[in-house]
């Protein structure tokens, strides 16, 4: 089977797909949207690609990618702890303490935000397109002084040298990662157990009379079906005008869930379901 | 009066700034935070800076700022068009369709991701911390004949040349910045009219029972106060914990909202109250 993720290689996306797929070919795309273009296209069997992070919120390519422009289903969720570390090429070890500029992804910044501005105040922070390029870029810089923060395997795939551990502001930093397919019914994989879950995707009547947001969620909680997710994205017909992710905790085709579904139609909104699915939690990288 | 706002010079906050402060003290600054900081800590009297975009979304670092880390107030709202254009060195005016690469702030990439495709596919997209950081580099470098994607002043004040005007995806393109204060009661600036509403950032009763969220929604249904946004962000304490922004069409002291921000807080939520504000429509650009 082949495996399409979001790279490069050593990015955060690449260890969640190491960890549950063995034996498989995996394919890296540069952006996401490449690696859902490749699934719709039938160039690869399941794509992979963050949907989540607990500090930042959702990854609004990811989801608007998947209301606008392609039509894929969730067959898993990958939980997967997130750990930030500071590294630098193993020649600059000593001093650490005078990098003159940090790079990462500007997610990963974000999410050393306090730690950056306590300890390296004034010091240039650039962004990067992911964190395994920043310390792809370490490794071949080192008479420039540069760190980057990025995750274990990007320190041990570009030869850097960790020198200060999870660096990031919160703890119980994970990112849901989702494991798509082109197709609604596909074979279930190993790693596929827990309850299952609905992720939906619901747009408003388009006279989104007031009070319709509330008109839907009576429609789950009259019938006790439990929301774990609500976020609205904006639909891009102008400002105010926006659809809503709602994950129920229910799979998809239960009775109430399809009654649930029936009815908001009938009221005039659409749904679009992007599948019932299970969750699996990672292992920390080693 | 000292404004801060979202730099560097040029910016897309600068232009909105210019288009309703006259005469006064502007001050730039490199980052949200900063900016927010600068007020907070008095060293300005009042902070503009982005909410929301039509296409991209809210801006997590300043909702998450506002929630996490200071205590400050809106005190008017504006909404700008926001246009964007490819823009070169005049010396490359001739050459401009074979760039060797195309820089800009990440959302001014993502809005020009269709025309980038069809038009640059395979062409090198680098992210820069702003649109007026990429129009700067650009008029630093001729050498290079790389592109800028930004606003007419990035182009004015750099003194770029525009090749392609409009080149954003969807069309109803604007942005929301919000101009801050530091005290609940402050002085009317002679643009603030319109409509007064609302904004409440509310977090569900630690018990989080299913439902909460849909009590939340029918404090303000069964009193028709209408809610024109309601988005969700991460508590940052974990997964799937959140609180909610909601904007309600109504000032914060009439009698029906003074109701439900009590009720909410009599059944455990908790209610901050980022201002009662009004909303002013800024002219595009030239």
């Amino acid at each position: 089977m082949k495996i399409g993720y979001l790279g490069p290689e050593a990015s955060f996306t690449h260890h969640a797909v190491k960890s549950v797929f063995t034996n498989e070919e995996y394919i890296a795309f540069p952006t996401i949207p490449d690696c859902l273009e490749a699934l719709a296209e039938g160039k690869v069997d399941r794509a992979v690609v963050p949907l989540e992070n607990a500090l930042e919120g959702s990854v609004p390519i990811t989801i608007d990618y998947l209301f606008h422009d392609v039509d894929l289903h969730i067959t898993a969720e990958l939980i997967s702890p997130i750990e930030q570390h500071l590294m630098v090429h193993p020649d600059n070890v000593d001093k650490w303490q005078e990098v003159t500029k940090i790079m990462s992804h500007s997610h990963a910044l974000a999410q050393c935000h306090k730690y950056l501005y306590y300890r390296f105040r004034g010091i240039d922070l650039e962004p990067s397109t992911s964190t395994s390029a920043a310390a792809k870029y370490v490794s071949e810089h080192k008479e420039e002084n540069v760190a980057a923060i990025g995750n274990s395997l990007a320190a041990d795939t570009y030869g850097l040298k960790i020198v200060e551990e999870n660096i990031h502001d919160f703890h119980f930093n994970h990112t849901r990662f989702v494991v798509l397919t082109s197709e609604k019914e596909s074979e279930l994989l190993s790693f596929e157990q827990d309850a299952e879950k609905s992720t939906l995707m619901v747009t408003l009547p388009s006279d989104d009379r007031p009070g319709a947001l509330h008109q839907v969620l009576s429609a789950f909680s009259w019938r006790q079906l439990s929301l774990s997710k609500i976020e609205s994205r904006p639909l891009k017909t102008g400002l105010g005008n926006y659809f809503f992710i709602i994950d129920v905790e229910k799979p998809v085709d239960g009775v109430l869930m399809q009654g649930a579904i029936e009815e908001l139609e009938a009221l005039g909104c659409t749904v679009k379901v992007l599948g019932s699915y299970r969750k699996h939690l990672l292992e920390p990288q080693k």
